[in-house]
């Protein structure tokens, strides 16, 4: 830190990304990645002729982006918003939003509190159930903004929008923001709801179910309003934030939706298979709709089964927080990943 | 907007991107790009195989191509900080650096009173003098931060190196910010006394010179302390900032700084065609150092000659700022394109 940083950020602790360790090739389960590759039309989409544009700038309004995503959800081009990747927007979210406060939950994106602190907002954290499920009840007239990943980071576990709902309804002068990174895992979309409430924001990201994290795309769906300010703060801090070839790649992802919906099946699948196998072994897993599981085992703490299996060139995530350091968070990768983590596992707790 | 707008935020005027007309083609003279395409370097590393590879995260450290900058510019890695576009880079600055205020000159890139607009931060915009040069004394013992573009935005003027260190010299307890983002077109680059100085921050970009304003990619060199205050705000941000094929972009395009080399040596060329050119039409234009001119005429006020250009299908740009708002911005295109316009603008004059 230097003697001339503003007294505001000088006590900021930053976020501590998923570890990227380049010592040798691990079979990468820590940062909730999709095994698969991007579909066959993003794969054409960036070819030569595409890169040889790169002299000229972006679209700062990336009409065809936004234009594809609204047919995609069925609202209009007022109603998207997009970002180098969803963080950008949780961001301007805590940003513009919270200065009466925000709830969220206790274990969720550990992202939620650095924001708050980055922007000197206030929160609270309501405790999770004994099962990990958030207790609705908590958000309902929350009397300052809420912020709900649904599934739930870290968890897994899933709201129904029923609950959703009730929470959006009772807060009418309040922004609910859904973060719904793992949604296309099995949960239930709020997007629907966007039409109906004006206090209500979606956010997704391509990072996940559409196998583009490397490409870094994020966007929001809400009402016309907030979907305005988002755009405020974006045309005043960096207005060509998505660079040309994200976008190329994005338009060419939406063509191809049975693909990634194929992918998300499998993993579905995967998972399912993965939870069969590890509470056979003796583990709990929280009943996660994302993809990726959070698991426990009476056999060892969370930091020696990541210990462990990175030592065996397996790279799982665990966290210090002290309310899940017993436990692992594991990505769903491929059916065959999944078969050598069991494998793994087997010898690990036998 | 919507009611839920923080009451900081609600009276921002952000920033008015150059206009991307999608009616026609134009010859694009007005965001200052380059016209010619990323050398084969960066065609070549744009392959299928790194597109196939987006699904998984980008590295956020980027060491790759925080290495190669440092070699490049004979720094440490801890010298040099990467940002989606050098936009980012200045709104950091502005967010870390200016609680006691910062100086700009009156005329110079438009985004800097939005950034202090944004972030609360009072401002002194001293004028430039009448053949449009910063005068330095102005900056001399600032009390205040200092964010000087070098060449300046809009005018393409610059200032020696001698003066940017006696600023940067006299202002010992306050950041100095030389945006550097045309300096390859002729400037003198301030980046060897980032080795001396430790209040001297230089922002540069791929947009310009390395024709990559479509990839998005900017980047800071400066001394350790404030690096680490703006890899604090990254990473209470977004961590992941630059996407996969961006970065593999940036390391390629280094290692053939030949062929840029030679391409900024041809827009300074056509620079003076067009200069020589436009002054024996009876126009005044900037001594500018940059890749684009300053330029008016007699015959007709800026926005007049901007509508008739643009009816003729060259696109450049026309500031509403009453400064130079008689004035019309024209960025340095191939010798085919400004000999285009040296015919068209021949036209409208006579």
């Amino acid at each position: 830190m230097s003697r001339f940083l503003s007294s505001r950020y000088a006590g900021l602790t930053e976020y501590v990304p998923g570890e990227q360790p380049q010592d040798k090739q691990y079979i990468k389960l820590n940062t909730n990645e999709s095994p698969y590759p991007p579909s066959p039309a993003v794969l054409n989409a960036i070819n030569t002729a595409a890169v040889s544009q790169l002299n000229l700038y972006s679209d700062p309004d990336a009409k065809l982006l936004v234009n594809a995503l609204a047919a995609q959800y069925g609202v209009g081009p007022e109603n998207v918003f997009l970002s180098n990747g969803s963080d950008d927007i949780l961001n301007f979210a805590f940003m513009a939003f919270c200065d009466g406060g925000v709830k969220f939950p206790e274990i969720t994106y550990g992202f939620y509190t650095v924001y708050a602190a980055l922007h000197g907002v206030a929160y609270e954290t309501p405790a999770l159930r004994p099962d990990f499920s958030i207790d609705p009840s908590d958000y309902y007239n929350a009397g300052c903004s809420v912020v709900l990943a649904n599934p739930n980071a870290q968890t897994g576990v899933a709201l129904p929008l029923t609950e959703i709902e009730r929470i959006v309804r009772s807060n009418p002068d309040q922004v609910v923001v859904i973060d719904e990174a793992y949604v296309d895992f099995g949960g239930e979309s709020a997007v629907p709801l966007t039409r109906q409430y004006d206090n209500l924001l979606v956010v997704q990201t391509f990072s996940k179910s559409r196998s583009m994290a490397g490409a870094r795309l994020g966007f929001a769906i809400g009402p016309k309003g907030l979907i305005a300010d988002l755009n405020k703060l974006k045309y005043s801090t960096n207005p060509y934030n998505l660079n040309r070839l994200t976008q190329l790649a994005g338009v060419a992802a939406l063509s191809e939706q049975s693909y990634y919906d194929e992918n998300c099946r499998r993993i579905m699948e995967t998972r399912q298979y993965t939870r069969d196998a590890l509470t056979a072994l003796g583990f709990t897993c929280t009943n996660s709709q994302a993809n990726f599981l959070l698991a426990r085992t009476d056999a060892m703490d969370g930091e020696t089964l990541y210990r462990k299996l990175k030592d065996r060139g397996i790279l799982v995530r665990h966290f210090s927080d002290p309310l899940i350091t017993d436990w692992v968070r594991i990505t769903i990768g491929s059916q065959e990943q999944m078969e050598t983590l069991v494998g793994v596992v087997e010898e690990l707790v036998r």
